[in-house]
């Protein structure tokens, strides 16, 4: 492992926090390391445009090059590549917004969002991060993975955002049992207050869940009782279409089924 | 300077290039550094979600801590934060595509796209880099930096991306000086065939030019006679409004003109 490097990462994530401009002084303190070696490190930095150094105030702010990274990453993911003419489908067929994610660590990130059709304004969410067990998404994951693996995603933290949120591991898992008899995974207002989530897994052509693609939109609207059951197999149905996309084999998922 | 961290970007930024992934040894010879110090590096970027090592060849890509460090960037620029609901109006009004971009080194960061009113297929641009001589944003940008900065831009590289691309120094210079009295730049199939645009100078209250907002599409459509000048007014006047959130002062840009 190399030390400068992780002190570096450390240093671009103080910055990504809520105080999006910190001072040599407060870095230091923050990362716990001497002044001297935090200003090379920012300067070095500066000179890649990872960060920039605001005039004004002397102090440092992320810079433009991160972007650049973050979108080539996006770019180059399989997965999303192939995600944005289903989930376009998708989006047009049931008049919602669709999210595709990857799990990293217990969070989901977005890497994927077509916008509901219509004009209105919309916040784009792709790189948003998400609680796993606060979005449809991240339920769909986890139901599928090795068993293990979702056991330390039950025992982790699990994060509150509205009173809907569910912390309970016993409930979660009833819930991502039930995921995997139906193929799909539900949320109810637990990551945004009135706002619903219907998700499924996407599987790769080793046959192990790899993201999930699914609607988001008002409760009233995605799980109204009319239209609930119809969202539901839509989502199955592309998510399938984009795993077999994928190269996934036709019967992936029945392994963490079984 | 710290030596690993300008080698820990050096491997990201190859990443980040045409090739997705490229395993140990292929890194080492681009780089010119020994095989065992860069193993150490992607470890060490790995453990941080920087890149990935994938389980089938072995080989690296970047990862998804990328993306979250990105998102951080564009949500802490206020440029970008006080741009979206400017854009929307403009988007909405014109009927085309609105992009808001900064100026990085020699290209436009493309910081956030309003899509075209309308339900059809549209590839996000966010994250895009662009060589400033190509697109209007560059050269609304340009035009109203200090002269010294400028004259540095117009000696540098030349990008042709279509046969309409200019890259003469001479010709680019006229173009400036005519979006320095017009107060808004255009460009003409010079990024993507059969695609124009038209941007103009965003100012914050130092009054320097930090970024350009403008419209892009069909040609037919953006530069026809009767729509030209309505679409580069509404540019300029939408410009000139985000500058003023930004805490402009009425006369900036008077300073670059003058």
């Amino acid at each position: 492992m190399v030390q400068a490097v992780h002190r570096a990462i450390h240093v671009l994530r103080e910055l990504a926090t809520a105080t999006p401009r910190l001072g040599v002084t407060e870095l230091a303190d923050r990362i716990g390391v001497a002044k001297p070696t935090v200003h090379a490190l920012l300067r070095t930095l500066e000179s890649e445009g990872m960060v920039v150094q605001d005039r004004e105030t002397g102090k440092y702010r992320l810079g433009p090059g991160l972007v650049t990274l973050g979108n080539a990453y996006l770019d180059s993911h399989e997965l999303r590549t192939r995600a944005v003419t289903w989930a376009d489908l998708l989006a047009n067929q049931a008049g919602a917004a669709v999210w595709v994610g990857i799990l990293t660590g217990s969070q989901v990130l977005v890497i994927h969002h077509a916008f509901r059709p219509g004009g209105s304004v919309q916040v784009l969410e792709t790189g948003a991060s998400l609680p796993w067990n606060a979005c449809a998404l991240g339920k769909a994951i986890a139901a599928f993975l090795p068993a293990e693996r979702r056991g330390e995603l039950l025992a982790g933290e699990l994060a509150r955002l509205t009173g809907a949120s569910i912390d309970d591991p016993g409930w979660l898992a009833t819930q991502l049992d039930r995921a995997r008899e139906t193929g799909y995974a539900l949320e109810e207002g637990e990551l945004t207050l009135g706002d619903a989530g219907i998700a499924a897994p996407v599987f790769d052509r080793s046959g192990e869940v790899v993201g999930a693609l699914g609607l988001v939109g008002p409760v009233e609207r995605l799980l109204a009782e009319t239209v609930r059951q119809e969202c539901a197999i839509a989502v199955r149905e592309v998510a399938r279409s984009l795993s077999r996309d994928l190269g996934a084999p036709r019967n992936a998922g029945l392994r963490a089924a079984g």
